[in-house]
């Protein structure tokens, strides 16, 4: 085993292709000249294209959860009543955070494991007529968990409400159609679908949700998106950028232009069908049903009697696979496979043939090559 | 001219070196992983170095004036009292900040081009006993002015208020010692004295600023620095952090301790020594006096007749050279050198060079070779 060779298959970050990191490398540039002009030009339209969508998409040098800050610290004011859809420890966290800013969260939860429930969500909102606006999470990376989106959308539009969506692990990844859905604000960063190293997140913003922005009272001055707006007509920031992330960004656009998304997300699909598949012809736990399953990661509960994080560094030590492990209140029961961004089936291949050639040498009886026998049966179809 | 050779000599993003620009294309890693806890550990072990402290050093993903967000977030509740000390654009930039907060903003200001002065800031706090923390900068990037720190520190501290210190511009290049000047919040970003590409804020705690903190009740989530201080105990941060700028920080890192700060602070003073000897000599404006002339950033007036946004146009398309503009109400009037992080003295050779040339084929008389020679004789010392 090579002593730095890894098979990364966490959910962010995720593996970057080798041109991207090459691209991550260039030297400086002046973030105030021509260059960089033409570089955020070109990384905004491509964005645009992965978001599906005409509206703005705004360029913030911070991880997810700051761009999440940003879409509540912008669209809220302190007391007001805004619903939280959360099905996950990333639902949860933007509950916490509109918390902190004091806003009046009313949460439509469910059991960890399932998808959020669109009636509920109405229900909510028949009850609380004051809230114009709704949190949920595309793909809920705790749980491997996909929400339907577009549903839940049309509860909130049908109560007038705007819609943010989380799509931080979902975004370049599995379909997400903001115009066509009509989503006021979507949310995601750099190091997952979008195959580029941390420290970016990107904010798509409708004109619906710009008018609500304009009332909202919670402090915000890095995270102004409306200072960011008038910067990025003319392809600036206002603040200096993680230059290097968006030349290497570029890059990464490029190649999911050339793969095309609708290919883009047969893959990703077909990954989690293939694990998945694998998963349960070892006799392994899936956390999520399959109605609900996860384009991006699945979650997987080990035999009874294997602790997940001890089987991870065992994984880890022995075949270099790198895995996730649970959050929150999941910590130490799951472990997590990712099937997201620079990964191709045959990495799906090698994860499982990783995972059963360990359950093997820990004591657990499995068949070897079943699970991978299993997940070539979806592959080859 | 190579089309894409660059002598940037803005004040940040300053060149990388290349062997730090390679650090940051590696492969990424998990980054809650033991290889990460490493990283992160042994990047906040040189930071305190290059911070002169044994405080707490907060890594956040986010540009400089995210860090001086946070130490306004983290530090104040709003309606409360606070003293900013701005003698330009970023330390306007710091009181906007605080009264995006809901904070009484009490300004110590003086003309562009000078430094703060001490007694105003005592003046105030005396008429303000109610103030519990005072807000300077070190380097004032947009006029090229340093500070002296130590005696505003020591004004904060006689009247028990604590002392923040925007050293963006500064750390890494100029003498600041937090430690022994008392000074209880630093905060500085990568890309400049510390030769690592744009992304990367890092904010010094001292005990006291915790204690203060306790009882702050501004909102923040991101940015909260108690919740990355829990964190950073097990060489965590709470969020995805951007791992390739971390891994690329350590190898600029190495190279600051390998020249010793000692010899970088010298570097730097007599790189802007020359320079404005080189100026004077051309007979060009300075904006700052001798006495208060800052070690990274040097601006210029250009002479009558010539405005300093077009010349530096001109430098550029030339001679790839690449200088800062003014900013706010200097915008068109003044143009800006920087000599800061990965720069030496030949490099401010071939910017004069240039600059006496544009000047010469711009029609405005000034003796070839007569600035880089008084430049070099502050050299040859």
């Amino acid at each position: 085993m090579f002593r730095d060779k890894q098979h990364l298959r966490i959910p962010g970050p995720t593996p970057v292709p080798p041109e991207v990191l090459s691209a991550s490398a260039r030297p400086m540039i002046n973030h105030r000249g021509d260059e960089f002009r033409k570089l955020l030009e070109g990384v905004t339209r491509g964005l645009q294209g992965v978001f599906q969508t005409g509206n703005d998409v705004i360029v913030l040098t911070t991880s997810g959860t700051g761009g999440l800050e940003a879409a509540v610290s912008n669209l809220l004011s302190p007391g007001e009543k805004a619903l939280v859809a959360s099905c996950g420890a990333f639902g949860d966290r933007v509950a916490d955070i509109a918390r902190a800013y004091g806003v009046d969260v009313v949460k439509s939860e469910v059991e960890w494991g399932r998808a959020n429930d669109p009636e509920d969500v109405g229900r909510l909102l028949d009850q609380n007529p004051d809230i114009k606006v709704v949190f949920v999470t595309h793909n809920e990376t705790s749980t491997g968990v996909e929400n339907d989106v577009r549903a839940l959308a049309s509860v909130a539009r049908a109560h007038d409400a705007l819609i943010v969506v989380d799509a931080v692990s979902s975004l370049g990844s599995a379909n997400l159609e903001t115009d066509a859905w009509g989503l006021d604000v979507v949310v995601t960063a750099s190091q997952k679908g979008l195959m580029t190293p941390p420290g970016l997140a990107f904010v798509s913003v409708s004109e619906r949700a710009w008018k609500k922005i304009e009332s909202a009272k919670c402090p915000r001055f890095y995270f102004d998106l409306a200072k960011a707006r008038t910067f990025a007509q003319r392809w600036e920031n206002p603040f200096t950028p993680a230059v290097s992330l968006l030349q290497a960004l570029r890059d990464a656009l490029s190649i999911i232009e050339a793969e095309g998304l609708p290919s883009v997300f047969a893959r990703h699909a077909r990954m989690a069908l293939a694990v998945r598949a694998g998963i349960k012809a070892l006799g392994l736990g899936l956390l999520a049903g399959d109605a609900c399953a996860s384009k991006t990661v699945t979650a997987v509960t080990p035999p009874a009697g294997v602790d997940a994080d001890e089987f991870r560094k065992f994984l880890k030590s022995n075949y270099g696979v790198i895995l996730a492990g649970g959050q929150g209140r999941l910590k130490g029961k799951i472990f997590r496979i990712a099937h997201m961004g620079y990964t191709d089936e045959l990495d799906m291949v090698a994860a499982l043939a990783a995972l059963e050639m360990g359950l093997v040498k820990k004591g657990h009886p499995v068949k070897l090559g079943s699970g991978v026998a299993a997940l070539e049966e979806v592959l080859a179809k």
